[in-house]
């Protein structure tokens, strides 16, 4: 079982590159965030927001950036150029090793006929590699994985438990797919007719994902209706994602969790999508855009710029929306003043009207 | 691997039934889409939207509408009576044969005690039928499929791999099941005592799925809390869909992606959900009756309708709810103005009044 | 394969602990729908709306409150103080009984070395348990269950097919994870460069799940980045559902299907998010609050609370908004009516003045 190491704050400020402050000689475990950390954890202290509780937490030593006032009391400090990459590096040198796959091809997996499992592939127990696949060099496929007919996963990829590959889609080097992820399953497309019964209408496309992809648990890419349905380089797709058939994905794109894409739409690249966003089919979103959470997109969007809301509109635009529906009790309010306000002034013109009638009357 | 065969334009509208115009002899592997198809590939325009784009495409032929004007330049066309069958056709012609799974029961395949299997079953490799379980003739379980104690799977049925279907189950003929999907999950629920503990009430129904059933990948179907969770003939379920405890759906209902149905609610046949689309519990819709995307249904819905937005209402009400909503910028700015000339209009009152005191008592 | 079993109304009244009314002779085989429940089936009339239902329906017999009036015609009643129990109880009676895994490890589960199995574990057709693993007295893995390294399972817990636990995860007592259940997939955490260009970051922490908890089929559970997601006692987790890294629930929380809560985001106890509402990141939810379906919640919420929409707000002003957009086309219609009035009442005035003003002219 995993023990981690005990670290002086003064080895670990060497590690990670960052210059030590006080004293050094704390030995630290592990790291916790700055509210409840203890004095075995290291933790973080960045923008202005979290160094002004520095007085108030109880860790060991704290990353910080170079330059920044800390308020004392405060415990050793380490500072840091890049504060970012000094807390991975310390979350690394605390955290336990990877597990890792043992070398080889376990005795249970089965590899079928004229499948190629290049250098240095390990494969599970009882992950399956269907005849004609082809698995590159340095690849792991965990326990239950799954890679389909004549399929291609690229160098250095990981499918962990139950992840599975159908035929003929091509997976690019350094891809990760998490458990239950499915690649190339059927688009969702069917013929219907006059009584409104439908006939499937055959997928005979594939999915290809680009150098650097990674594919959260549960997320399914269907294959395309004919081409592919393609993910490029370095896109990350969250858990639960659902990403239609023949869609396509520039670059660096990144969907988070749930979110969803119908058919044949295409994003740029560093789109970024977040949380339960829905995109509607046959659209075309610019590159560097992003849409909000739960937004509902229905027509195309230009590059670089934000949308939120369903149906999605311009972030302005959003915004004004809610303040206009936030508004409205008040325009109730300034409404029913007005039409008060209306009928006093008639009445009075009505009175002075009956009075002039009756002046001239006198007049008379 | 498979080669793609190589067909002439002309050898391609004999296979397809359709009326070859111009030079046939060009050689064709693929299809493809019109904006992007090279001289290799067919392509299809059907509408004025697409028909209009012809001269710009390098499409080696195109499948057209019987009797609809193409703009020169254009390729050899093959001109079909029904666009979409000679589309599926066309792809058809081109695509790999779908893998096939070997005949027969793979030795790892774990068969319980009692099981049946029809003629001309085929199970993959580390599929597990238990006890008791029926397996319909000429149905396929692929690799690491499962199908649980005395469940029933009709004929000619595909589970693809990681398709589960737990105990006393009932699968029509025909139904397919993507990756992942899961038939007959326990259903929600749970008694809740006064501390807000709660205890698990056991689920003793099943599912049944009607013939003709596809449920896609990574969608989940819960088994009745007593009784049935029934999908009608036909019924065709997206990837990531929800479908809770005694829910009951009618014949050729469509369920796209990401869609969920709260427990004990009831379809219509030919209902349509569209993407993400969520439905409270307890409730009924009419038959033919479209749920938008993202809608959120609380109420009954009638037949042969069509409701947007959460809470979802009438398209037509949907609409005007989102003008009136674009439509208050310009209410607050005529409220301005009304509040402005009534400010004017009062003070002209009052000085009228005013003047015709003064002329009053001047007169006296 | 299971035959219900046949009893007497009178013999269900003795075993659910109900008081027999009327004709406890009929024979009954299962439990039904009132609406739809057979001579041979039970079934429930609680409250007023089901009770005043009663003479139309055909059910063999009937479980009703103690004391509520129940209108004739009408079958024998077993009258129950606690109807939920009753019910429960009742259901249990017909129920076929659960499916049993057969005891002891099957031939083909890999164990991996140094792997703990408590006493009584039961261990399902190709299971896997990763080195150092420990599974707690009692367990049942289910076939094509996954129990990664040096993870620990509780006592008395069931995995069933295709739920995976990855490395060093914590899983508590009587948990219960459902078909494709994933625990521990790595968080969503990225660097991301000048260029767009994002790295992973290594999610070094773990999910530990409390006492009874319950994870429906597919949903996510991402390990920490550093440190732990922590879901607590009792919490019901429905099918579908995301939790990124380093969440907190709270004890007995519930969460409903296809909700997503973003990273660093912790959920009081008790506190209830309805069907696909979705969470933002680094957000608190207090005790006891509630979020309804399709909520959309970005900032932190109080306890004892009702939140509704998106973005979420208390449930009054929920109601308001509604009111508001739906009151829009009278605002409408009435400013109208307004904007005309005071044209007239400004053709008027200016009539008025100009007739004052000849009549001046004329009285000079």
């Amino acid at each position: 079982m995993f023990t981690a190491p005990k670290l002086t704050a003064a080895e670990v400020a060497e590690k990670i590159g960052a210059q030590l402050e006080g004293d050094g000689s704390v030995v630290l475990d592990s790291v916790g965030d700055l509210e409840v950390a203890t004095p075995n954890q290291l933790a973080v202290a960045g923008g202005e927001h979290y160094l002004k509780r520095v007085p108030q937490c109880h860790a060991g030593a704290l990353i910080v950036p170079v330059g920044a006032p800390v308020p004392e009391p405060h415990p050793a400090l380490l500072r840091a150029q890049d504060m970012e990459s000094a807390f991975i590096d310390a979350c690394a040198l605390f955290a336990p090793p990877a597990p890792e796959l043992a070398p080889g091809v376990h005795p249970t997996a089965v590899i079928g006929e004229g499948a190629e499992l290049g250098e240095g592939v390990r494969i599970g127990a009882y992950a399956v590699v269907e005849a004609g696949a082809k698995v590159g060099a340095g690849t792991w496929l965990w326990p239950h994985s799954y890679v389909g007919y004549e399929a291609t996963i690229g160098e250095n990829c990981v499918l962990y438990p139950m992840a599975s590959v159908r035929e003929r889609c091509v997976v690019g080097n350094r891809v990760i797919l998490h458990n239950g992820a499915v690649i190339g399953s059927d688009g969702f497309g069917y013929r219907v007719d006059r009584a409104g019964v439908r006939t499937k209408i055959p997928q005979t496309g594939i999915v290809e994902l680009g150098d650097d992809v990674e594919i959260g648990a549960n997320s399914t890419v269907d294959r395309a209706r004919f081409g592919v349905t393609s993910i490029g380089k370095g896109c990350k797709i969250d858990n639960l994602v659902q990403i239609a058939h023949n869609c396509v994905l520039g670059d660096h794109t990144v969907l988070c969790a749930q979110v969803g894409l119908a058919g044949t739409t295409t994003l740029g690249s560093h789109v970024i999508c977040a949380g339960q966003a829905g995109l509607a089919g046959h659209i075309k979103v610019g590159d560097w855009t992003v849409v909000g959470a739960q937004a509902g997109v229905t027509k195309d969007l230009p590059p670089a710029g934000m949308f939120l809301g369903s149906p999605a509109v311009p972030r302005m635009d959003f915004g004004r929306q809610m303040a206009c529906i936030n508004g409205i009790p008040k325009m109730r309010a300034a409404l029913k003043e007005i039409a008060e306000k209306l009928q006093t002034m008639e009445a009075a013109a009505n009175a002075f009207l009956a009075a002039q009638g009756e002046g001239d009357e006198a007049e008379k």
